[in-house]
């Protein structure tokens, strides 16, 4: 059914498109179905790849460096979970804090501290008055939402094919010296999966030389560092090289974790910049705790250290034949039709996938009426408002390759229903 | 060798005896000594009791409740987790979130959530201009540390033997909307390690009707909760049953955690209130975290779950001979003598000793240069400073039983020497 036929048709015609599809819909209902594709969680699977790690202390509690990781102590982490933070982030492990389970807490912490303590020689970003970050979107809900809670205003940029509108936001940044900070996931976006370019990593390490605030900051959550699921998939340009380059080191503030690499949420978390904000953040994070969990780091490097990739192999493995099921529903279900698009992902954990807009929630609304769970319309857009009201967020990961099958043609079918009443309603 | 020798000899008497006093430290300086008193830490056999912890996993990472503790989710924690913490803190787990690693991260997190959005219907602390909390010295200096860290003021109240003077306090709380807190350890408190009486814990439940702030929070950081050394210890009243009776239980926060049970900084660690502060705490949380480690939280329930006291007494029997050593020490070398006081705690990690006014700087000093080291002079107070200059916080967990014999009797003979010079001085 090519493009024409949806804007061509007449309200006849349409109706009965309604219909037939309504009918369909109908056929799902009936099996009264729970499906969800909201959860950007590994599926069990996964995590049963890391079991093992468990058994990696073995009544061996010390570090290669003689440290007794049972007792307190060390703010920066063992020398070999920063070697671990290294594998992964890319970046040498003198720059890199090895922390807890969470790098969003970490995330947290990091604004926290520039907001109210300041991350430079300058008094926190609150005591100059409104406080703005830059938020490329479609992008992820627990930043945008991390930043309003402190009172944080977000401005939207475009989420391009190769990372953040840069015209966008280096004028943004050169204008306004209350525009402190731009939130990134670099490779494998939440949600859209564009890894940025290297001109885009370029532009990016420059900013803090454009940018009317001084304590401007590029919060670098480099959360799919090493989630490729095809061998194909784009590296990613160095940012600590580029900043190096740039003499923007300490204005760069990059995030990583195990979290869908071992454990969501029992996993060790990085934090790397440059070597006076890295004190800086040593130095606040002394006032918060004593030190992080050495035990699940010694555990993490002697079970990761050296195979990172390996492992990740196999979670691209479990994952490849899901992300393929999204994109042959996608494809054979909506392609050609131009009433949507989508991205193909390389890697990381979501598919983005835009409607006309307008559509956003009703084909969510409608889903859901067929047992189909997805991300709530707007959760990709600081305080969840999606103006366009068309992305929806796919989070293929957790579900069964049984359940992803039907929960796809669900939300194919919603997205075809939902234009053809809107067309046929236009139509009237 | 009477108090009133101290005073009372002339000039040749108190130099020879400084001068017998040099000879002995002299002796320990010859020896090249290299000993610590300042580590509030377990030492290794306590941490031993522990590592059979690591095995409760055995491959089985579900929950009680079917929960699979590998994957995302729950920021209440484990239910079994908060059963633990009801162990611990002698309160029902429905008022218990079971979190990370370090109740420390809690304490900061619940300032910094009443400082910047408010835990009650009003907004922040920091709206309202100047903010104040009540500091009961000597006490934990990291305390003191994050509260002026975040520009709060600390006020310095007594502590007495039954815990902070009530009457100061009440009296500050009363007269002044800015004093929106203080921090209480209420047993076995750091350094002294006295255990607030029943009444100080009524009056403390009962603080928040007198407090001329509506938002006003008491920080009981119950770190010491189940850490008897002598059968004989005074049990703690509840806080938790005296706030409700009071009607206060949403002004109480209570924190405590297993570091000191298990393993020091890689335990669990527990945050309680009355329900609508709960709540607010775990919405707060939410914008920080995707949840807590509960495969940690899982091996600590596993391993402790209804023997905690039974574990703690294998930890006293390690620290009883310590406490012993100590206490015998300073009954030996200076009991009677009139020129220093301390505390004989029943439980904890410290021994308070104070030296005559003036003189707490010195002796640490001193020490140093027999190889002893000790907590800096004024730790125990908010900026580091002793206005009396004569708090000494004693440690002696981690040490050995063998190296608190000389390290003992250093701290001791230092006391005495600076204790005569000083009396010298004065009678040239």
């Amino acid at each position: 059914m090519p493009e024409q036929n949806w804007t061509s048709q007449n309200s006849a015609e349409l109706k009965s498109l309604v219909d037939k599809l309504t009918g369909e819909l109908d056929l799902y209902r009936a099996n009264k179905l729970s499906l969800n594709l909201s959860r950007g969680k590994p599926a069990s699977e996964q995590l049963d790849l890391s079991d093992a790690m468990d058994l990696s202390i073995a009544g061996n509690f010390k570090a290669a460096d003689g440290t007794d990781t049972r007792n307190y102590g060390g703010m920066r982490g063992l020398p070999e979970a920063r070697a671990l933070g290294e594998e992964i982030m890319g970046l040498p492990a003198e720059h890199i804090i090895a922390a807890g389970n969470s790098s969003l807490s970490l995330m947290y912490f990091c604004v926290q501290t520039a907001l109210y303590q300041g991350l430079f020689d300058q008094s926190g970003w609150q005591t100059q008055g409104k406080v703005r970050m830059l938020a490329p979107c479609p992008g992820y809900d627990r930043h945008f939402a991390l930043a309003e809670e402190m009172g944080i205003e977000l401005v939207v940029v475009d989420m391009q094919e190769d990372g953040p509108d840069m015209a966008a936001v280096e004028a943004a940044v050169r204008a306004d010296a209350s525009v402190k900070g731009i939130w990134c996931v670099p490779r494998f976006s939440n949600p859209t999966g564009c890894v940025y370019s290297s001109e885009t990593v370029n532009r990016i390490a420059t900013l803090p030389t454009l940018a009317a605030a001084d304590d401007f900051v590029v919060m670098w959550d480099n959360a799919y560092a090493v989630h490729d699921i095809y061998a194909d998939a784009p590296e990613l340009a160095s940012l600590h090289k580029a900043a190096l380059k740039a003499g923007t080191d300490n204005h760069m503030v990059q995030f990583a974790s195990t979290s869908k690499v071992t454990f969501a949420g029992a996993g060790v978390s990085f934090v790397s910049s440059g070597a006076a904000t890295l004190e800086k953040i040593e130095r606040a994070l002394g006032f918060m705790t004593i030190g992080a969990d050495k035990i699940n780091q010694l555990r993490h490097a002697r079970f990761l250290g050296g195979r990172v990739r390996a492992h990740m192999q196999q979670h691209a493995d479990i994952l490849r034949p899901k992300f393929e099921q999204v994109q042959s529903s996608l494809h054979q279900e909506l392609g050609g039709l131009g009433i949507a698009t989508w991205t193909e992902p390389k890697g990381g954990y979501f598919v983005s996938l835009d409607v006309q807009p307008g559509l956003a929630q009703d084909v969510i609304a409608m889903a859901a009426t067929a047992g189909l769970t997805l991300t709530p319309a707007g959760a990709t857009f600081p305080s969840g408002m999606d103006t366009q009201n068309s992305n929806i967020r796919i989070a293929p990961t957790f579900a069964s390759l049984e359940e992803l099958a039907p929960a796809m043609g669900i939300l194919t079918l919603c997205v075809k229903l939902c234009t053809a009443l809107k067309a046929y309603q236009a139509a009237q």
